[in-house]
């Protein structure tokens, strides 16, 4: 199975790091052979090559089973509004090119962190619910978009197919079917056009092929609220691109756990794993950055790309024995702490 | 000074009666005169006269010098898709129609609710913040908004005009001229055009006409995890229609005290006052209530529409005193709990 590893910038190349020390644990314990291919990706990638996503890149992304991400993101170019060429610029094109149009992100609350969350343990206690959100449609890809003419005004379009949200509904819903048979799509149907055909499309496919599933439609104001007053109450939810941009950031937070955290990008059948937390560029070269996120990243790697759910799931039991030891990063409350490397090893060994 | 009453759905007639009876008081200490003109907006609009917003109401408010407005939203409306007349229209078109572009909304924490926060006490404390909202622009009006002939594709406009940008950031420009000297603008400049028109708008003029403030740019999805992780960081906040709409939905509920929250709608010369909360129809006709957020909006409209400054205070110390009491409906834990009049009385008094 080849891996293209993309580790990016900051603490990306650290934690990635981590991850292959237990996707190689694996490897050898359950007979597998993983090669791996590393390419260029974000501000290290304009640094070297001018490209936030280079040609290579793609090809290297393009010719993998699956791909392993780290995180991307430069102070250097997010502080400046007039740089040309800017990370995010790579990481669009790159979801657009590989057609990763569905975005997951379980949010799981840790015991171990109740001391860490923002929230008060009674109200995180038990949280464990997963958001599918679209990832190549929307706004963040809507044309018409840019300036008028005289400059004075600016227009961004918020577009959305029958065919684009159903293909992405169609993982939330099986999940569902996994899991609660509750799902929970999250819009603004009482004032956009786009909203309302997301609420009629994905009730015409939920009677027509999981009429098993409850449907739960919920304003994205009004989930904003919830998932801080009672997000134990959400077990799988469905939302555009927009609105899933902030509510799974919104969401990451409550637990405490944004370092634990991992996601997948999937679509076509080359999936994308990463860790939910940024580049943290303070942070980089420190050996202080948590590993685990990018760790059990891998774990849904195996398991979503490679059907591999006995290693995923080694993984993770070993990433709770290592939790439950407290070996532990900085960024996790304990008497004792250790480093990326030393967490990395734990968790492989 | 006339004000129209717009009492709404819900609890709305009943908080709303309990505010009136805050500016008797305050009438007869300071020897003012407000005449009270009752007119139908929402639901209950739609069930008398088939309009949320009717053009009676519309010339009840334009010949008022401020708007006094309860709730509105009723279930029998939003949870039918199909139903052609929806509260939420006669909203909009009101904001539109009397020019209602700044949407001002102050966040406090009350030591009183720290056991209401979701959130820790560390994590509240001292939050002191207020949210500027663009409320008659972007994409809840943009054109063009709707579906494709064939059905298969919805889309939506996100439009903004510098001028449009302008003539909030300005109300945002002042405030921080008041407070801290610090404004945070909320956007996503590093995938919307409008967001970067927003970001060069707010930077031109805040070099231009408010050198002294320091200005501070922060993507939509970072301040959702922010507005959890270290609310006391922001002190004026500004933002677009639809990130505001989910900013400050967010917001009011981190410190518990969503029933104590008071808005204002600016910008032409009537200005409409209401409480964050909504029309809560479960509790309607009980006399359960909290009527607090109605009554400090009623404080707002006092100091802003009428230049009312040490009335306002004197409501705003009533509220304090009677928290400080004990006196407080069933929302906030207490050894005994008053009715939705009794709390009413106890601030007027
Ligand atoms: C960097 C940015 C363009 C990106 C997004 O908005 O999608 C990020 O916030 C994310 O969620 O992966
Ligand atoms: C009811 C709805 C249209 C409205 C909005 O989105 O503006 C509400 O959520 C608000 O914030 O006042």
């Amino acid at each position: 199975k080849k891996i293209a590893v993309l580790p990016g910038d900051g603490i990306g190349p650290e934690v990635v790091k981590q991850a292959i020390k237990a996707l190689d644990a694996v490897a050898e314990v359950y007979n597998h052979e993983f090669e791996y291919k590393e390419a260029l990706v974000g501000a290290s990638a304009i640094d070297a090559v001018g490209d936030p996503f280079p040609a290579e890149t793609q090809e290297v992304c393009e010719t993998s089973d699956a791909i392993l991400f780290g995180a991307i993101g430069d102070p250097k170019y997010d502080n400046d509004p007039k740089a040309k060429v800017r990370p995010e610029q790579g990481l669009l094109r790159m979801r657009k090119v590989l057609g990763l149009f569905c975005n997951i992100r379980p949010v799981t609350s840790y015991k171990i962190l109740e001391n860490a969350s923002p929230l008060k343990p009674e109200i995180i206690s038990g949280v464990d619910f997963v958001v599918f959100r679209e990832l190549t449609g929307g706004i963040y890809f809507g044309e018409p978009r840019g300036r008028s003419e005289n400059g004075e005004t600016a227009f961004d379009s918020m577009v959305y197919s029958k065919e684009e949200i159903k293909r992405v509904s169609r993982f939330a819903f099986e999940a569902a079917g996994r899991r609660k048979k509750k799902l929970t799509l999250i819009d603004k149907a009482n004032v956009l056009a786009t909203s309302r055909l997301w609420r009629e499309t994905v009730k015409e496919l939920g009677e027509a092929e999981y009429p098993e599933i409850e449907i739960e439609y919920i304003f994205v104001d009004n989930a904003a609220m919830q998932m801080i007053q009672n997000p134990a109450q959400f077990d799988v939810c469905l939302t555009g691109n927009m609105f899933g941009d902030i509510i799974t950031d919104e969401a990451s937070v409550i637990t405490g756990s944004l370092g634990l955290l991992p996601s997948a990008s999937v679509g076509n059948k080359i999936g994308l794993y990463e860790p939910i937390h940024g580049s943290f560029p303070q942070g980089a070269g420190k050996n202080i950055a948590n590993p685990v996120a990018t760790i059990l990243s891998a774990a849904m790697l195996l398991e979503t790309s490679f059907g591999m759910a006995e290693e995923a799931k080694s993984i993770r039991d070993a990433v709770e024995q290592t939790l439950n030891e407290s070996i532990v990063t900085p960024d996790i409350k304990a008497e004792k702490h250790y480093t990326t490397e030393e967490v990395g090893d734990a968790i492989a060994e």
